[in-house]
């Protein structure tokens, strides 16, 4: 049985256990010999739990049984306090968006190949799957898309002739309380004799309807359909001159229905743009396209938003899409595959950096809660054995957005590895730190994209300079950095105004997103009173300094093989690479500024 | 048939012919009525040719009766008059190196797939491999290396178990003086149950030993192996510590009862240096490593050295390894694949620059002239149909290094589009110029690498700054350019005093080659007046003005379909590739230096 976080458990999940409530039965039976179980069915997800004397008892609607059942385990191998009253998740849709293409490959996937696809078609172990359904149900994920949002052929057959197969796979993570969505390509009515996918044609419409019933008659309980339209290079509504909302829509009726969801992914901009233009923004881009029809989606339309404007980079200030649709339901989409963050070679914890969105987003502005999967065929299911802790944590602030990034960390890591409480603390704000040392070796002051295209991985602070797509920090020997104020190219606009006025003045705009708002001069004098340049150099003397402490404090932690070994493999790896990132980089600035370090430290020519 | 240059032929070589003389023959009566063969057999590869009359004479032996055929089948067509005397070629050895994978891919291939592998197989047409002997044939190529010199599987079973295989495409292209080469792993006894490729050990020399006594059975008049040995991560004899003569000079003891040669790639150097090296300098690499070698290579080794000390850049000196292997035979490499010049998208004919390398190298230092191919399954050939000169251009030069490239690029446009004068001069003088153009628009003064890494097209200004390669332009706020005098990484000291003075010094060192040999400040003031900043830009103005031009001159003229339209295309990309050259290197330069256009023209902040 390959572990996961719930290393308490120690048999695998019988197959003849088809139900919700018999999977918690015999899960809390492992753990404790006298659990009492009372099914409420109307209660759903929801679930309590009580203890008297060395008894409990959990009380749950049908797949919150299970929910408190795993809580319950996760009290108890921790150490903790039970949770006291009726725990309801906070989203009803708390969903991993899987990139995996069906010929095995997964896009930005840092963890094995895909853990279902091989050879264009199904491959998979059925025993790993019910592990990777107990895996999700223990953190309460309750929606799986299987195939990335680029849905590459044959992977448009998933709601045709491989319907079957996925059937197949649903029944298998049904009983975990996970239910399965599929991506979809808006273009679909013309691989199956249509000559267009206008949404406003009729025969489109028509065809989607019938298309649904087909699919939704063999997995009547499936999520909805996850859409990538008008996206790089993905068809939509706009060849047609259609909006995203008439699109999203005609989608919408014909899987209303059945209860399904159309997810509508707002990842859109000119990804052919003009290095020239400086008029151009692409962090505009979301808010001037959906902005304007917030009220007109229909009611199970989701429209999944990334964090940042632009396109999971380690620093970006929150979409101000977040803060313009109230009347649209709305999805933060999250991303656990470290894509620019460190591609799981690099340790980074993500839980804080939620934490930092959620607060600024609202909970309670959101229907929901995705990311993008980490998962792979690896042993230990995501490459670096304690990137694991953004899949557990993900599950947790999906369940409550107002989970403590520490506590979610510290939890996983008892559950984990439970280690003697001086390592723990250690390991803790070792997690806890590990984006601010990211961030400090690789992307000054939330200027982003300083990595290399393609790969998203290492340094290459001109890599993206003069290509299409719109992402620019524009160095030259004065200065650095896009003006995003009135004056420049008006994004700042976007947001409310105190939160306007904070960014748009670099006297009070914060640090770390100084350069995603700002043009400015080397020699711009910080808050702290140091200049820009002395800014830039330090933190990545400070950040590649931290991660070699990182390196010596792994090194004195009793974490289990083999994860110990592999883990500090990718440190050192990790070490490294922050050598080059800081050199790389402050090369780079003091080739165009010229400015010495103040403390005379090596800059390399 | 598929067209080549020798338009005037207007039936395929009939399959039953199967000797030179033969097809001589039979290429002669389709254009001339009575024309006499008389076959001297010591005359090898010689011919001569006689007018009396109408009828024409040819002397010739063996491959020469075809080489004579071909050449008065050539001047009969352009119209010239026959060439006096005996010719006899300069070069015994006239190769094109292919890069084909038996995938079917070419490295670094520009017109389609392989013409003869495919799906790991022996794939073709024999009726094109016919038309392709033909094609070298009367350009007098009498080698085809088949394999890429990086040898990926299966393709070390060229040698045994694809023997078969390559013999029946020897027998096709025999007739046409055409002989193989294969390219072999150095590692190769280790596939096959040795544990180690010393070039010392007797198990590894007796191993070879017997596998050329079984590839020479099969086919005996194999040209020889292909090794590219020690060079970007292929293995090699300094894995034991042993000189690249004792490697090279082992496999030809193997060959040489056979007649075979060993061509051996001077093509080595760090491919993993640490860009904050300032002391390690690529150029210097090969004559490092192969100076001191000089003389202890056997008689049939041949050292095959590109032509500069890079890798086949736009503008590069000759490498300094042609005037330091006085005892040691050496060929020099050519690419008709447009690597770093263009990819068969950009017009780029070659002889131009071949005419000056031949005359630096002086063409008695060489043994033989060897180029990397540019065919591919393309109807035409070459993808970009004008490419085609620079095959046929090769031959000439292989087969006399004192030819006229005017010459010869108006002979090939004479057979090939046969315009009328005043076009023909149109013409001739684009593709004389075409060089120039591309250089001006994409490579300031000598820097090379200023091109997208991997795909090795499109400006990249900085793409190959922090990289393994050794690479650099390390340009900064204040000057660019790397010092390769005594004072800096030595380079210069490599070449003859006199030479080594004329690099060494920055006020003699041609305009062209200024910024391969120091690092200068952008003030620095050119022979002419000019600042170099400002040459930089007027040559990246010129340059794409020059493109434009040529485009438009390119649709004045009365090129036969498709080449007319294929062509057009092409060049209306270059276009827009140039226009993209000029602005992001002249930004990029801008940025740095801060220094405006003297003449005020448009450069994007």
């Amino acid at each position: 049985m390959r572990r996961t976080w719930l290393g308490i458990l120690s048999k695998p999940v019988p197959g003849e256990l088809e139900t919700p409530s018999g999977i918690a039965a015999f899960e809390a039976a492992q753990v404790c010999p006298d659990v009492r179980f009372a099914l409420r069915e109307d209660w759903g997800e929801s679930y309590s739990l009580e203890k008297t004397g060395d008894a409990y008892a959990v009380t749950g609607g049908t797949t919150g049984v299970l929910y408190g059942a795993y809580a319950l385990i996760r009290a108890i191998a921790a150490g903790e306090p039970l949770p006291e009253g009726r725990q309801t998740p906070y989203y009803p849709l708390r969903m991993l968006d899987c990139w995996d293409n069906m010929d095995g490959t997964i896009e930005r996937g840092y963890s094995g190949r895909s853990l279902w696809f091989e050879d264009d078609e199904f491959s998979y172990d059925p025993e790993r799957i019910r592990q990777l359904g107990r895996m999700l149900a223990s953190v309460g994920i309750n929606v799986l898309c299987i195939n990335n949002v680029n849905v590459h052929q044959p992977a448009q057959h998933l709601t045709d002739s491989l319907l079957p197969e996925v059937k197949k796979l649903a029944a298998i993570l049904r009983p975990f309380g996970v239910r399965l969505m599929l991506s979809i390509d808006f273009s679909q009515p013309m691989q199956n004799g249509l000559d267009t996918s206008d949404p406003l044609d009729p025969r489109v419409e028509e065809w989607w309807t019938e298309h649904a019933e087909k699919v939704w008659q063999e997995i009547p309980d499936l999520a909805g359909f996850l859409v990538k339209a008008d996206s790089e290079h993905r068809p939509g509504p706009s060849v047609y001159g259609r909006t995203h909302a008439q699109g999203a829509n005609m989608l919408a009726r014909a899987v209303a229905p059945f209860g399904g969801k159309i997810v509508w992914r707002a990842f859109v901009y000119n990804c052919l743009q003009d290095w020239r233009d400086t008029t151009t923004d692409r962090p505009c881009a979301a808010y001037d396209l959906y902005h304007p029809q917030d009220g007109s989606f229909d009611n199970n339309v989701i429209l999944q938003i990334k964090y940042g404007p632009y396109d999971f980079q380690v620093r970006e200030p929150l979409s101000p899409l977040f803060l313009g649709m109230p009347r649209t339901s709305i999805a933060m989409e999250m991303q656990l595959a470290q894509e620019y963050t460190g591609h799981q070679i690099d340790v980074y914890a993500m839980a804080p950096m939620w934490r930092e969105l959620l607060d600024q987003a609202g909970k309670e502005k959101l229907s929901a809660l995705v990311a993008v999967g980490n998962l792979g065929r690896d042993d230990n299911w995501t490459g670096h054995p304690f990137a694991a802790v953004n899949l557990f944590c993900f599950g947790l602030f999906a369940w409550d957005p107002d989970c403590d990034p520490e506590t979610a960390i510290r939890l996983w890591e008892r559950l984990t590895y439970n280690l003697p409480a001086d390592q723990e603390e250690t390991f803790v704000s070792m997690l806890m730190n590990s984006r601010h040392v990211y961030e400090q070796y690789t992307a000054p002051l939330g200027l982003c994209w300083m990595v290399r295209p393609d790969i998203h991985y290492g340094p290459s602070p001109y890599g993206y300079e003069f290509q299409l797509w719109g992402t620019y920090n524009r160095a030259d020997r004065d200065a650095v950095g896009i003006d995003r104020t009135k004056k420049g190219t008006g994004f700042t606009e976007q947001y409310p105004k105190e939160l306007a006025q904070l960014y748009a003045d670099p006297e009070k705009c914060p640090d770390e997103l100084l350069l995603f708002f700002h043009r400015l001069p080397y020699d711009w004098k910080m808050r702290d009173g140091r200049t820009l340049i002395q800014r830039i150099y330090d933190d990545h003397f400070d950040g590649c300094a931290a991660a070699e402490k990182m390196y010596a404090e792994l090194k004195t932690l009793s974490i289990p093989e083999p994860d110990r070994t592999e883990a500090l493999q990718r440190m050192e790896r990790q070490v490294r690479n922050a050598r080059e990132w800081r050199d790389v980089t402050n090369t780079f600035f003091h080739r165009f500024s010229g400015a010495p370090d103040a403390h005379g430290r090596r800059i390399y020519a």
